[in-house]
């Protein structure tokens, strides 16, 4: 495999406007990533590789099992795995409250009660100062395209990118998965000892949805955008947990779905 | 909630080439639903309500949970559940080998051993007759549109379809999550009786994963396309399962990643 997540050239078939003929094809490359803490595996996420400490200390930030850097004490990577040694005193409950489907009533979650376990562990975002204007936004999906790929830009992949209120990109990260390419984001400028990510935009290629957000609330980001649309429960969760959503952000248009105040009008 | 899986009309602001404006927007409704299996969770998954029995169906199915459609005695839906009885004596491992996770080398599963865990619960395809023409092939992509919704072609959803080798598409489902449109348009045509799908080709709107590969074996479809990328991991499952893969399906073009020898040239 090559550094940027792209497979060895395949030979395939490839139909163009004639006929049928041979052709080198790259493909993004998905294998399994197996997190643990302390030996024990936590959970087996289908990924790009590259980045995987990233993606696992992302992981277990949005899980609530790791709150600070303190909390880890070490992490060892080997191929597929990546394993942390926890402040020794740190409560692991790996059947937590916040994973859905641990706790239900007779008719199952509601949307609304999947919100509400995810309030056990995270407070909403706090009202502050942090606002955007127009403009930035408007010129974020150009600053997510400049950090990718090529390949990423031809859609195999997705991206995931933090902002500050002006400039360049924090950090984009890549992966096949939606999720995945978030907690890699999140999980880099957490070992930077950046976080919370309470002054910070973060971008999405793909939709916004319930876990998206999830994330980003765990981070504390204040204002999420995707290139494409939210789902009803994104919106319901930005609304109640203070989160700016916008969506649809397609210079020069775009979506706001809850909290416009954190938007600058001209 | 209406009944095709878009919720009431919000309103949200929206900012096109002049001023911020109020406007109403529709979009994907996302909550989760409960599989589970004799009282006792199996599973829970975020997914677009409609259709759940097909979904909790076609999520049985790909876990090797059951095999034909003796095996479910009974089936309660009740708002965000869905609760079979399986036939007595059915032995039910909720922590069977096919999960990936539960099975790990000291360096974490490679893509390999993630493919032959598969294998111990479904065979590859058997070499058989079917075949489909070029212009079959080429004709899905519209086929599926025209059995999607208004919503969907506006890209708010993921669509899943089956096709048998000429004529219109079996069954198209919908879903936010792209493996939950497969699981419903597999477990529709289980439940009809229709099964197994030996003589169909499934079409994903969204890329092709090893889950979406996985899922399709499951259920004996020797045919997988996709409007957009596979991964490097679902073509090595298609060359080692007997599949035929074929990805950017986007007429007058496409590409064969494995066993050319199902598409018919002309």
């Amino acid at each position: 495999m090559k550094e940027d997540g792209i497979g060895p050239g395949q030979i395939i078939r490839r139909k163009q406007d004639g006929e049928l003929e041979y052709a080198r094809d790259e493909l993004t490359v998905e294998e399994p990533l197996e997190i643990r803490i302390a030996g024990k595996t936590v959970a087996t996420t289908m990924r790009t590789p590259g980045n995987d400490e990233e993606l696992a200390a992302g992981f277990l930030l949005s899980e609530a099992l790791i709150r600070t850097l303190d909390d880890i004490t070490g992490v060892s990577k080997k191929e597929n795995i990546v394993d942390f040694e926890l402040r020794p005193g740190l409560k692991v409950d790996l059947n937590s409250a916040q994973r859905l489907g641990t706790i239900s009533s007779s008719c199952g979650l509601c949307g609304k009660e999947s919100i509400a376990l995810i309030r056990r562990n995270f407070a909403p975002i706090a009202p502050g100062s942090f606002r955007v204007k127009v403009e930035t936004l408007l010129s974020l999906p150009e600053k997510l395209r400049a950090n990718q790929s090529d390949f990423a830009r031809t859609g195999g992949i997705h991206a995931a990118g933090i902002f500050p209120a002006e400039g360049d990109a924090c950090v984009v990260r890549e992966d096949i998965g939606r999720h995945n390419a978030v907690d890699k984001a999140i999980g880099r400028m957490f070992l930077d000892g950046k976080y919370p990510l309470d002054r910070h935009v973060l971008l999405v290629s793909g939709r916004a949805s319930f876990e998206i957000m999830q994330k980003a609330l765990a981070a504390g980001i204040p204002i999420v955008a995707s290139v494409s649309a939210p789902s009803s429960l994104a919106m319901e969760f930005a609304r109640e947990m203070n989160q700016t959503l916008i969506g649809f952000l397609r210079p020069p248009s775009f979506n706001i779905y809850s909290h416009v105040e954190r938007v600058i009008l001209d």
